[in-house]
């Protein structure tokens, strides 16, 4: 796997682990507290690898020193947030120290006058946004764990999510780290500053890093203010193409970004609404677009969403839904949002993926995925966010099938699902990252030389491969 | 300076690139045509270096085979786009190669359904815009170069501008890159995708590195759709604290946020309307701002400047002026865009800077620069894009002071300047960049452990140190 080799954590160590941190946060010989930090979200339990140690630093120089302790010892460091991930980001593959942020959980300052607010890697994501609504600001970061993921995990995994379309995704909203290298120096990047061209742009690079390059202490996060009204509409189409054709033209014939626009396919919606018990109110509708708009100005939003509605059924769609209120608009969400748990039910065994193409060639991926999803006698819903062309095509293991059978063909399944992805000019990955779940496959996305670029630059971060090893590609 | 030394350019390398990209794509041996290839847009003298050759690719498999002759044979390159930026990011400071883009001047698609422009490097960038409008659509970058910069110079160095506040600098819209690296591969980054966490962010690292990581051939650049009305507000204030603070007021009370909020200082304003030969409406004004918003609907628009006008009258404004018409506008934009002109009519000798602040705390900078200007004996007028705290404060050498004197005084203001900056929580550069006219004071807004980490990826992607030497930070 690599070439690099790890020395095992022995009690020298563990005490002076101790004495850097307190002796209470450092967790060691207790299988039992240890095995929650062996894996993240993923179900699959051979993706799981468990820590020698955990180790739950308050600041950022502990976590120095500790960095400067494993070079000089060879341990391995993983950095964790809330283990919500789905990539395996913040399992210690390689075993050694699991370095645990749920300490540094403070929101350190809220600067209503430079529209900032700066934040421990450790703060719940949704804690954010509660603490600025009585200010008129909000975070537009917003992945679907909102509810449970720490902030630290969505910048280093540069969490996606539902709103990107208007808002883009996390690293749209990092301005600032502070971030503690893998020979443990501790450094400052950007600030409270809207722009910044001072040597290579680093805190667009250690976002998305997987936890490789360095554990950030400080963030600094640049605000919007907050949209005072929401809009969604539910619109059920004939076909995909239909669903897929409107997106573009909601842009520049409508001239209006929504907040978000999410896709179901036939199957999800339908397996969506069985789950739920509700009456589907469309049999024949072969795709569903749910449509979110925000701002300021109910009256304008009116407009907008009279022009989209429009525009749909001017474009094939067989009906339109308004919800202009809480009650209709969390009806309409319950169908997007329980389509992961209603494929649950169905069968739990699953590869929950997060593929991404130009938003034009959804319509030319889903007979491809249907496709592999006859070949491989499996269950493939694809659901998502249109707007941003990136889909779950969940790979779900039919009952009928054995366990044996699945771990053999999955695999192969993934290289395929992979392999068209691309050949529509798409990516394996545009929310969940790469972790050691889709290393193998990272040669399928990036050319050779790429990937023995981002090695090189790995290795400039961190010449003993201390930090987070195995992930993203093999070292070696 | 650097201990990488470099072999000139003899007879048989010039054969070699003649049959590269053609003889009469290579000049060599002629020094007056060679000197524009020296310099940018920066006025001094003394930051120009004349190329040994200049050469003139049209595909990237030509700039691949001139890097892998670069490195073979031990030659530096520097690539070149207009030749407009501001801190010496096209001079070739070593000799070598300057490698004009020139000739790959064409928008190669518009994507309308993905919402896509995909463009050679040396595209100026406004010709992208005009070629877009009649399809509704627009590139949100716009430096204030626009009518004669390329895209791919705005790339290099992270263009900011004028509309960032609403809509980003440069790096928000480049989703995918076609890059010669410094070792002469080609690799392709992104593509036509709004997501993509595929291993490090290696497109927003190459955003910004002012041609030191590698040069690009193509550029993919995500569009918006084209707002169709503006409207202009000029507002006097007494004071610069009182100017600055409706700024975050109008985001947060108003719940807008405005294309452009442009500052001017006192000095600034009433330079350029002496200059302009036109009446100053307040003479008692001690600050003015320039705020632009724009939409698609133009009641929604009239509220909202109606908003920001009544949150400036309440917050200590003189005086509204708005402009709705292309006439005003052009009026009150005049007066900003002619600052820069009127002090060189005052006098040419200056020194150009964009040094960035948080917004809050412009009006705790404008002082100390005052300050800087009564104890160097210079005139340092103020004025630039307030929304992004980023401030064109440009040091203006009086008339009466000797050209010896202002060349020996100059660094000592500059760092000083800088050291002001970097004391409020700025940076030294929000726009224009670093290339070899502030490298030797990078290490006041970078920490060395920084430093040192930017140079080894620089090293990473360029082990003989071969791709436009000399710039950002010094490598030995």
């Amino acid at each position: 796997m690599s070439h690099y080799t790890y020395n095992p954590i022995n009690s020298s160590i563990v005490d002076e682990l101790k004495s850097i941190v307190g002796a209470k946060f450092v967790i060691f010989g207790e299988p039992e507290k240890i095995e929650p930090y062996s894996h993240d979200e993923i179900a699959e339990k051979h993706y799981a690898h468990m820590p020698e140690a955990v180790v739950k630093p308050r600041t950022a120089e502990e976590i120095s020193k500790i960095m400067k302790l494993a070079n000089r010892e060879n341990v391995p460091v993983t950095p964790r947030g809330a283990g919500s991930g789905l990539s395996g980001g913040a399992v210690p593959l390689h075993g050694g120290i699991s370095l645990s942020l749920e300490r540094m959980n403070e929101i350190l300052e809220i600067d209503k006058e430079n529209l900032v607010v700066v934040v421990e890697p450790g703060v719940v994501t949704n804690e954010i946004n509660d603490k600025l609504k009585a200010d008129g600001l909000f975070f537009a970061g917003y992945p679907m764990s909102v509810e449970s993921c720490f902030v630290g995990g969505n910048v280093a995994e540069n969490a996606g999510g539902g709103r990107a379309v208007k808002y883009g995704v996390t690293e749209r909203y990092i301005i600032g780290l502070e971030v503690v290298t893998p020979q443990g120096d501790i450094i400052h990047l950007g600030g409270k500053l809207s722009k910044n061209v001072v040597g290579y742009d680093f805190i667009k690079l250690m976002v998305g890093s997987e936890g490789t390059l360095g554990i950030f202490t400080k963030i600094y996060i640049k605000l919007l203010p907050l949209p005072t009204e929401k809009i969604d509409l539910l619109v059920m189409f004939k076909d995909v193409e239909s669903a897929i054709r409107i997106v573009p033209t909601i842009m520049t014939m409508g001239h209006i970004i929504p907040t978000s626009i999410e896709f179901m396919d036939k199957l999800s919606f339908q397996t969506s609404y069985k789950y739920l018990n509700e009456h589907l109110p469309h049999e024949d509708a072969g795709a569903m677009l749910l449509i979110e708009i925000d701002g300021n100005n109910i009256e304008q939003l009116e407009k907008e969403y009279e022009t989209i509605g429009e525009l749909c059924l001017q474009n094939d769609a067989i009906d339109v839904f308004v919800a202009d209120n809480t009650t209709t608009q969390e009806r309409v969400w319950k169908v997007r949002r329980n389509i992961a748990e209603a494929f649950k039910v169905y069968s739990p065994v699953q590869s929950l993926e997060d593929i991404v193409v130009p938003v034009a060639s959804i319509p030319k991926i889903l007979p491809e995925i249907e496709k592999l999803a006859d070949k491989y006698d499996v269950v493939i819903p694809c659901y998502g966010h249109a707007g941003d062309g990136n889909l779950h095509a969940t790979i779900v293991k039919k009952p009928e099938m054995s366990i044996e059978k699945w771990n053999e063909l999955l695999p192969t399944i993934l290289h395929d699902l992979y392999e068209k992805t691309v050949a529509c000019g798409g990516t394996i990955s545009g929310e969940h990252g790469i972790g050691h779940k889709r290393k193998e496959f990272i040669g399928q996305a990036l050319e050779p030389a790429t990937i023995e670029l981002m090695r090189r630059v790995k290795l400039a971060f961190d010449p003993k491969n201390i930090l987070n090893p195995g992930k993203i590609f093999n070292i070696d």
